[in-house]
């Protein structure tokens, strides 16, 4: 198994502390590491170091590969612009193909947070087993535990595919982000999982699924092929990534797709999407402040997130709100205002702030 | 006439912004100056440099002499500790009443907010003609705008005395600061006025009072007087302080004298109590937001008061709140909460973070 991590995102949602140059998965946010750091760490009693590659932007590479020394420096794959998945992918699929053949690839982002490790690493494993003696696409689906609307939906049919006691289903439909009443029968089905976005395939499988469904996506990636390890190599990537239009995978490839299976998991997911839900993972004081080192003073305050370092914080009568400070921005939000982050940062891009985004 | 600035608050309801060594009158709060120089300059139109007293703590000796450059150092007197205002007032006697003989005494803080300053000179002038002929002691009573609880109110009675244009009533009663309903009762009646802490008053007639009032205190001020520009003097002062108590002019003589009349005035008035009576001053945007310089973006957020310095602050979703932050410290606090500022000095305080307070 080889292992793909997705992690050219811009995680704007974690503004101030995360930045252009500083996105959430090169982020220390909830424990120890950052997230990128925490996926290659549950990944390696599976995975070796050597067969673990990162796909990023140029201007995280050197950051990356100081985060993971034991990740070699041509495992970091450089894409000289963001154009969604499907291009991630196929670009490393070429990589794997040429070191080490028809492998099989884990496909994950960078940025999720989860629980139970082991469980995620079993799940992994039945999904590879699956993919190799099936020649299909797997995708791991959570139990949902709530009716959310941040995440997209994967509905599976009666039809069960097992290899062994890995047992997985026929993907039924796709489904985007629900709103809330939609998200509630979801939920009350039994039969919608949420897309989390690691997907699990044979190499060869999901080339063929390129040339099928994605043919102009193909015929670049299949120009890079022929100049991989060259002197010509960055040129044509350019060149080719130009050209092609961004598209994610589930789009371009999944939703189209015949032999697709979901597998699935309950192994405690959490994209970690806004500075909320990192206050509700955090530990809590019996007022539910979520407070940081340092010096504290709070009264009649509830319901907080405070990550302020290097000074005194003093709230009083406060409720629900989250305040993180860095070197250059302070922000204060409401807790359900937690999405609306991103406008903050849309605005300082069109103030012209880029020094602060 | 003699001014008396009494300078020696601790101003804890402006922390962080205040501090022991950066009382609320040695900063500018509000406008252009410090609230010590702004109350400086508004009696210089009526009251010579030389003839301005500035009664403080020793450790704010130095920064009032900077702030006050055409005082003459002489004027500023020190206390060894703070007593509360008699003491404070008495002692500024015997220096004024050595140097320029039997003046009148305009004593007032040096830390309140006066809009209409014409009319409050004009009312000082009137103050200070009704104090010379009668031998009476005058306060200023501000005409109560709301049913403040913040204030001690004063009743008048249907006593006039009058010198010429300059009318002052006799004071029925002095009342401690109100419950809402008692404050809602006194500003319907209209014979209440709030208690300004501005007084008038001849030297010889505050200290007859001393005499008959506060004894134990007019021994003190005598045994002072007596070694006054002598080299014993400071020695005298610290020995005279450690044995009085601490009592307020209000307690100690106002509420107990026979000759006291009040001056109605109304010349925008405002103890400047709290960051709340700040935000209610300061020029605010559409949504009520009253924010300092720098950058803010303001997503639905209103009803806040953001003094932050050298850095964004994003706010979203964020409503009645004051936000301050000094290089130590951030204040977050709701604004019907400002009155409890003082109760995290206080806690600071317990935990010794002296350098904090």
């Amino acid at each position: 198994m080889v292992a793909v991590i997705m992690a050219g995102g811009a995680g704007t949602r974690f503004w101030p502390k995360s930045k252009e140059n500083h996105p959430k998965q090169l982020l220390q946010i909830i424990g120890n590491g950052t997230m990128l750091q925490n996926t290659v760490r549950r990944l390696l009693p599976i995975i070796p170091p050597e067969k673990v590659f990162i796909v990023c932007k140029q201007a995280h590479q050197q950051e990356i590969a100081r985060q993971l020394p034991a990740v070699p420096q041509e495992n970091i794959i450089v894409e000289p612009q963001g154009k969604n998945t499907a291009p991630c992918i196929g670009l490393a699929a070429l990589y794997i193909q040429q070191r080490f053949g028809d492998e099989v690839m884990i496909v994950l982002p960078a940025d999720h947070l989860i629980e139970a490790e082991e469980n995620f690493r079993q799940t992994l494993l039945d999904a590879a087993k699956i993919a190799v003696e099936k020649n299909v696409l797997i995708t791991i689906g959570i139990k949902p535990t709530f009716p959310a609307t941040g995440y997209g939906y994967i509905q599976f049919s009666d039809e069960i595919v097992s290899v062994g006691s890995a047992t997985a289903r026929r993907v039924k439909t796709f489904a985007e982000k629900p709103h809330l009443e939609t998200a509630r029968v979801f939920l009350a089905s039994g039969d919608f999982l949420w897309n989390s976005g690691i997907f699990v395939w044979r190499v060869s499988v999901i080339r063929e699924q390129f040339e099928e469904h994605l043919p102009h996506l193909n015929d670049g990636l299949r120009e890079i092929a022929e100049y991989l390890n060259t002197p010509a190599e960055a040129e044509i990537i350019t060149r080719v990534y130009q050209q092609i239009k961004s598209i994610s995978i589930d789009y371009g490839v999944m939703e189209n797709a015949r032999n697709v299976l979901v597998l699935p998991a309950n192994f405690g997911w959490n994209d970690l999407g806004s500075w909320d839900e990192v206050y509700k993972l955090l530990p809590k004081d019996k007022d539910g402040n979520a407070v940081g080192e340092g010096e504290h003073v709070l009264l009649n305050s509830s319901g907080c997130l405070i990550e302020v370092a290097g000074k005194t914080v003093a709230a009083v009568g406060l409720h629900d709100l989250i305040i993180v400070e860095t070197e250059e921005a302070l922000l204060l939000c409401a807790r359900e205002s937690a999405q609306e982050v991103k406008e903050v940062v849309d605005l300082l891009k069109r103030r012209k702030k880029t020094n602060l985004i």
